[in-house]
């Protein structure tokens, strides 16, 4: 099963400053193969279901392996039964409705 | 390594009744041995990573066989290396503060 | 506009144990109206929209004010204009469902 | 009080396709002045409190009126005290770790 999702990893007891975590598990990401582009709040990512969540997992052990206690990660997980579509797709759909419509 | 989540899952295109949705994936967690715990906007679970990650596909499997075109399934999920911590004891260590506090 | 939502709240930099700061919240959410209902990964609450993000931001106060540098809230909120429907409803749906079908 | 934050609108009982609905808070997010950027499953907005609540009221008033009757928004809100740090600040902090750091 394919599967689309945002993925926003918040290490815990490990400072105020997240972003050497989050730039581990993007390579993470980017290793598994699951297209990631970053946003201000997490990352998206697309590809085989077990893929995206065996990343997440290999996520949560390299940021505990850098020293955060604890972690708590918020995803988005979408899977479609009626076509395919990717990321890029899903924002091209509204982009192109914000760029024709006139209200 | 044991993890601990919340998951909402959010078929679209299923029309605005989302209850015999959500009831067929409450199943699914219950009959993984998650120990699942419905709220309003979820429910909370606990289990191997693994084991909870399988249902949460299941329940996508089950949603969709159901006839719901497309779903969105938000999740937390939070490891920690410090101690064991059940959702219970989440629960009841907000609970203390709050009686005992006085402000 | 009536509002149903879910609000988790995760300080950063206030190192692993959250309790206190969730229990401080809470109390802002009680003492708002918004009858609050805790879980493992956040608070159900319900009332006017204006009245329950007014709520969340007395509760980023709160927190900053115990020392937190850094607040990640992740909400949830539910509107429908079809019907009215409290928090208690959605679960009571759902589990009349458990309850009645059969596999 | 500054806030930054991710919007993830979800028209419920609208159908399966949700461009038309997210364009449409799209455009009243950038009205407001909040800056969005547009991702696969949100769009990341900052801004003062007040107004990006605001907005997202008047996404949910819009996307009503335009026919959905049930609304799911999921939203992530971070606020800090320690100093002032915009999305982009956030985005070039993980890039600049990507580019720099050697495992």
């Amino acid at each position: 099963m394919k599967a689309s999702a945002d993925i926003g990893i918040v290490p815990l007891g490990a400072g105020v400053s997240l972003s050497a975590y989050v730039a581990a598990c993007e390579r993470v990401l980017a290793e598994a193969g699951l297209r990631p582009r970053l946003h201000a709040y997490g990352t998206n990512v697309e590809g085989d279901w077990d893929a995206v969540f065996a990343a997440v997992r290999r996520c949560h052990e390299t940021v505990h392996e850098m020293g955060a206690p604890r972690i708590l990660t918020v995803i988005k997980v979408g899977t479609r039964t009626d076509r395919d579509q990717t990321n890029e797709d899903k924002i091209a759909s509204v982009e192109k409705k914000l760029a024709t419509d006139v209200r």
